[in-house]
């Protein structure tokens, strides 16, 4: 089937393109009136992830409304450990909890890797049938967790504030933390080489925590175990972009990772991280998910702004620093997604 | 009064010392059990903060324990807003609320400058019943929040994850915001002046949610009405610490505002940050709060780390990279201030 829009493939690749293209991290979210309709239809959010008919409904929905250049699989970073029997759900305003989180060594002795035919086949079969239903519309981004926001998740029960009990497990047992992020590692190192035999044509592994650690531990307990997934992806052929978030102080070494973009948070001029990590990866980022609360005009002005700040060239993907808050009216997202595509052409004139 | 130990304000000025100068961010707190008793005899958190003798006491209770180098007021970072008439209170698991948010450009143009021997006059009460309990032990520390930081909690009239209100306000209504950070950067400078009156002998400004903003806007929104409070300073006699939580990508800009030392957090590293500001301002930080749920032999290890990063020479301050965890055991926080002293003493070997 022929891609008929392929410029967010392109910029990952470096390559030439018209206009930058867009896609916003939870563009299928709460913000749409048509995906809170959908979300009640399934009862939970934890049903809506599993039925793969309605997670290719909302998977599509922001498509229909915006000229997106991508697509990304509807589905939740905790579908891993979930499979590996911790019982995910979800509890209004507390966020993910597991039913049983890890507790001790014995605990993750116990974790067997998922397998992403088995537990996992509904992701699976959302992929497909979303790859069907794209029609070679815009490529389709699967994801995971990375293993260290897995394994917080995992240990903590939940959301935290302090980490107390994931960075306890780390200074005290680093033994017992480098088996489970090791395991976390293999399975989903497996749980994206299946997305992507499932036709995903790009993947992001989210690294929602890698930012509360110090640099030495980053290095040691998330960039090692991301590294060693990205080493066993199909690269060359399908993108990978790596997101961690808080972790604006790290891209040069995330950059020699072999990923082909990386994600920045808002804090990280985009300039400025193009002057650190050169030709070695594309960039995908960063507008600050607050700015879609100013008027579409503000809005303009920021894009141009970001635009400027990436300069001329390829390898700008553009999005929001983190994923679109819940409250946003959907007319602002129509204004800076026609934006990005109107005031970027200027910077790819000799495309 | 002769200072007894001025190890922190010598390190401060970039000065010899014998040992590196330790205290911690939140030192007098939850996790001392005799602070939990005064808490309890207090009633609420608002109480004790506004009782000069209870306040006095909980400052002094860590120094029982531990042999640190600087004492803090106990107080809020928000005392100054509560003052101008929004009715600070705290609501168990909640954090600080205000009874009266600040809902529009009428409710800031109502704003006055509180009068810190008025409004105020607990906490000048309890600096001066402080400096006189201490009685030259060590050098007492004064303290605000920062305008930006005090402007995120009147607007949103609490806790926030979005920064939906105070973002849509610098967005949409600029000359309204910058007004309140006005009156804000006024109202904290004089508070401050007030505080080195009745005898704080350092200050640090808290800018807990700079680092939520862009570079861009933390240099127009935060960064700038610090600088305006740093001018009105003594700041050659009496030291300013300048710590924005999440700021590590600005340090550059924030030691040029004339400020004695930078607060760092535990992901920006000690040696970095040192030749990214040169001899310009010291350094105070930065464990991770985290570490201190590790065994005492590990945080050994970490402070050995700590210390070799920051290197030989002056101008270090040894603190958490941010407040201290209520459930940590002093026991471990005893380990880490004489590790601080004992570890850094080949460091200042020709002091």
């Amino acid at each position: 089937m022929i891609l008929k829009n392929d410029r967010f493939l392109r910029a990952l690749k470096r390559q030439p393109v018209d206009y930058t293209p867009i896609w916003l991290m939870r563009q299928a979210g709460r913000y749409l009136p048509e995906y809170r309709a959908t979300r009640a239809k399934a009862g939970n959010f934890m049903n809506l992830c599993q039925n793969p008919e309605l997670a290719c409904e909302v998977t599509l929905q922001p498509l229909e409304r915006f000229d997106l250049d991508a697509a990304i699989l509807f589905s939740d970073i905790l579908t891993v450990p979930d499979a590996m029997g911790l019982g995910l759900y979800f509890s209004e305003g507390e966020g993910p909890l597991f039913k049983q989180p890890i507790k001790n060594i014995q605990d993750i002795q116990k974790l067997v890797i998922p397998d992403p035919e088995g537990e996992l086949k509904y992701v699976m079969d959302a992929v497909r049938l979303i790859r069907r239903e794209l029609n070679g519309r815009v490529p389709l981004i699967g994801f995971s967790g990375s293993p260290w926001t897995l394994a917080t998740y995992m240990v903590e029960g939940g959301s935290t504030k302090t980490f107390s009990k994931i960075k306890a497990l780390i200074y005290n047992e680093p033994a017992a933390a480098h088996q489970l992020l090791d395991i976390l590692a293999k399975s989903v190192s497996a749980y994206l080489n299946a997305q992507i035999s499932a036709g995903a044509q790009a993947v992001m592994i989210f690294d929602t925590w890698g930012g509360v650690l110090t640099k030495k531990d980053y290095l040691d307990f998330s960039l090692s175990y991301m590294q060693q997934i990205v080493d066993t992806l199909p690269k060359n052929d399908v993108p990978v972009i790596l997101f961690t978030k808080g972790g604006g102080s790290w891209l040069e070494e995330m950059s020699l990772s072999g990923c082909s973009a990386l994600g920045l948070d808002w804090q990280t001029g985009l300039g400025d991280a193009r002057k650190r990590v050169g030709n070695q990866v594309a960039l995908q980022g960063n507008l600050d998910p607050s700015m879609l609360y100013a008027n579409p005009d503000k809005i303009r002005l920021e894009v141009a702004d970001l635009l400027r700040d990436f300069g001329h060239g390829n390898g700008h993907i553009f999005n929001l620093g983190h994923g679109i808050h819940p409250e946003i009216n959907p007319d602002h997202v129509k204004a800076l997604v026609d934006a990005v595509h109107e005031l970027s052409r200027p910077y790819h004139a000799n495309a």
